[in-house]
């Protein structure tokens, strides 16, 4: 399939009235286990790929670093691939489409693009993420690709607001400003009550992505709410950085070996998900 | 501190007394998780890193891809790190003295080298292998660093044995030779009950390397056996996607969060162990 035909896949199930369901991955592997196991497409975490490999997320890994990695988990997958790109690794608005560019050559069809710096704290203003949003559309359609671009609105987590009523307001005027820019989905990254998602639902026009936390309201009522996808960010891979801590401390202590080797998948297991052949 | 003296503070690990043990990683956070719980030395699982990139171990990635991985490990930590380096990915000894100096290049100063190819099924000769270990020393000694090897005998897993006590024989005439062509420690990868760790315990004369599974003698035993290193190869890892894939079955079936979020680490759990800074 071409990546052109790839992008209208990942466009095409955002509009299908169906959850998009994207238990986000960090490497190859979890990429073809989402694959065989038969979702629809790959989310990447960029949090995730940047602390596996030791850094903090916030754009502090190299873009080729992060590059290098979307391309390794695009070629190891059929199914489409939206890469968390966070604020495109550049201010600069010839600097982004570069960027846009080069995300486009690892074979991914779709990005999160975030509106926010130093941990969500400042965010654009609207104009110039509109700004930022139409040069990414720009730089895509300069290679015939319809990149599917997921628009973030940090305004939950930002400084500055001074009632969580009006970090609502700036949430939903940031999004539908980035949808008259050209997103094809929003995320509202930052609550997912029940509550909220009925307004939100109401008061935005584009489809909605919606981050699985704790409080977040269930998968089921997700869809009952006409949400269109759910993300988990890196608690996939944060979850399983606890359980190898609790390993290592299990280890340390000369404890015994069922922390490690209960319900363990063997090398045949592990095979099922692998490539055959030489990289 | 030197990559020299790095090596000699690895060595001298094998030669203390206690049990030097080895959760093995695939990623840089999980040697520096490792170093700050005060582990005393990182050793790498290749099979972990191979399969992590969705390829299976034996040596079917680039050369390239592992050295980079051991590279970024070996900078995430200050602690000696050791590379799991399968059969030193060249059948010349050429070709392995070349990717030796390669493999220090990374910092790293140990390296688990096997005799087996094809999954263990085929080992080479014992001249052969003895060999190729005085070759690694040899290119280990050129670069002025006493590279820790750590030999490996397949045996246990071999074809063209009749018996059970022919495989043990084997191994033992292996290491021993191996050790006399400069192993420093010996790697009986197999089998780890107590019976057979007692009888190898005597006839070994260097450090020995048990790999843990669900039938080693318990770490406590190891100790009083007096073996003197312990590794987890790829069990912490698939361990990992077991639970991995546990979670996006359940999301899949559109079940709770909690299978991700009970005990999940926050990001400032995870930032206690990350790089400041920009890679």
């Amino acid at each position: 399939m071409s990546q052109a035909a790839k992008a209208q896949e990942l466009l095409s199930l955002h509009n299908n009235g169906k959850l998009l369901i994207l238990p986000n991955v960090w490497n190859p592997i979890g990429a073809r286990m989402l694959e065989r196991k038969g979702f629809s497409a790959v989310a990447t975490a960029s949090a995730a790929i940047a602390e596996s490999l030791g850094y903090s997320d916030g754009e502090q890994i190299k873009l080729e670093t992060m590059l290098e990695m979307i391309t390794r988990i695009v070629r190891s997958v059929n199914i489409p691939v939206t890469a968390d790109f966070e604020a495109g690794y550049s201010d600069s608005i010839e600097g982004l489409q570069e960027n846009i560019s080069r995300l486009l050559d690892t074979g991914a069809v779709g990005l999160n693009f975030e509106d926010s710096w130093d941990d969500s704290a400042h965010l654009r203003t609207i104009p110039e993420q509109v700004e930022r949003i139409k040069a990414v559309r720009e730089a895509a359609d300069r290679k015939g690709v319809h990149l599917v671009i997921n628009a973030r609105a940090d305004s939950f987590f930002a400084e500055g607001f001074s009632s969580d009523e009006e970090r609502l307001e700036d949430v939903i005027t940031r999004l539908n400003a980035y949808t008259a820019a050209g997103a094809d989905s929003v995320y509202p990254v930052g609550r997912g009550d029940k509550e909220t998602l009925t307004i939100l639902r109401k008061r935005l026009s584009a489809p909605i992505n919606v981050l699985a936390t704790a409080k977040t309201a269930s998968l089921k009522q997700l869809q009952e709410l006409g949400i269109n996808r759910v993300s988990f960010g890196p608690y996939i891979f944060r979850s399983l950085l606890a359980k190898m801590s609790a390993m290592q401390d299990e280890i340390m202590n000369m404890g015994g070996y069922e922390i490690v080797m209960d319900g363990i998948w063997s090398g045949g297991d592990v095979k099922k998900y692998l490539k055959e052949g030489k990289e």
